[in-house]
């Protein structure tokens, strides 16, 4: 392998992939791409199709992903994770024939993703090409047809996980929460706080609500709860703006 | 005017245009392009050469942009100008035909961008359609292939203004500055801060530097004068991790 190549292909949006990603697929050499599994948050079909659409003739290597290991506490549970998938890499890249080999990454490879970590254990590390990709910050704003910040102000990125263990970022005026399985926004209290929720942004099957969090808050539970039941897997994003 | 909409076109790289953005450019009527000016930032030769190479059929209508007036405090001069570009766009639209009418505008039309405010101002406000655009955190973390976020970790996006004003934000690990024609991280203690700085993100003149605050700080802000000078303008971003 000459290069690996991380390029970003958005939230699930065929036309979400950039031009320079398309290019970067028709010029890879090799694709790896994790096997479908029993869910469907693997898309590999969504994979396969943007391929297609890039007229991309690389040779595709499936890997199989390994699990997380649930006894191990978060912080180890990540890399010995991370460890996994690199090993899995490892194997696979064996099969690749010489040139370029891209990973599609779901958003964007610098985002709330593990792709440039995973890439870093690689043996001898690769020389990378990251292309960057639209994320559900993008497709989040963009479906709302909101701003992401307010004039000169900040925004502050984070997780669920956080979100419960430390409540709302001091002096924050908007917040971005990614990676959220448990609608962590619950723990606010909700007023003088708006939020505009999103799940499968950019995909046929997106549900978007908003409104006071007081309000919108248990819409957004119920909905999400049922999207999530319907198609056995959910990917959502949501941002909260105080006295807005 | 059917509907406006703001189509994201990346931070000048023509390779950062979306399928999605390249098509709502073909299918738009007509285009509204900021007129070029004595400077070089609006890069109007780049808005022509994406429409071209989206294939764009459309109208091109060209507007003048209005001055700031640097006699007001900040927050009024913003509001007046963006009033004052709204009777512009106002004027450029009696101009457009039928159909959907497109705005290209760089990087994400929500990230740290008025034209949503912009558009708020028109009257009657027309229907909006908002196609998301690779912003530059995305091409800066990409262009150094770092990740935005550490493992679990908080983001704060903030502006240049507020870095001056207010200093590191509380808490924070990693901070990403918008909108800085002051080098303002040289108001920061440098100890235990590294800094990724890019310039022209994407483009062929983009430059890059990055290390530790202490270090590459002075660096930058030499780097930053020289490529400004030669080329007349800059547009530049950054990220700060503490205890990186």
């Amino acid at each position: 392998m000459s290069e690996l190549w991380l390029v970003g292909i958005g939230t699930g949006h065929p036309g979400h992939v950039t031009l320079e990603g398309a290019e970067a697929l028709r010029r890879a050499a090799a694709v790896l791409i994790p096997r479908k599994g029993a869910g469907k948050e693997d898309l590999a079909h969504l994979r396969l199709a943007i391929l297609r659409a890039a007229g991309a003739a690389a040779k595709v290597i499936p890997f199989d992903m390994p699990l997380r290991d649930p006894a191990l506490p978060y912080a180890e549970r990540v890399e010995r994770w991370h460890d996994a998938i690199a090993r899995r890499w490892q194997e696979a890249l064996t099969e690749a024939p010489d040139g370029p080999v891209a990973l599609l990454v779901w958003g964007d490879p610098g985002l709330y993703d593990s792709t440039l970590r995973i890439a870093a254990r690689l043996a001898p590390v690769p020389k990378l090409r990251v292309v960057p990709g639209i994320t559900a910050l993008q497709a989040l704003t963009a479906a709302h047809a909101i701003p992401f910040n307010t004039v000169n102000g900040a925004v502050t990125v984070t997780t669920g996980r956080r979100l419960r263990d430390h409540g709302w970022p001091a002096g924050a005026e908007t917040v971005v929460v990614m990676l959220d399985g448990d609608c962590s926004f619950q723990a606010l209290a909700p007023k003088g706080r708006h939020i505009w929720w999103g799940g499968f942004l950019g995909m046929p099957e997106q549900v978007l609500e908003s409104g006071p969090l007081a309000e919108a808050g248990p819409k957004i539970v119920t909905r999400r709860a049922e999207a999530r039941a319907r198609h056995g897997w959910i990917m959502d994003t949501y941002l909260i703006r105080q006295g807005a």
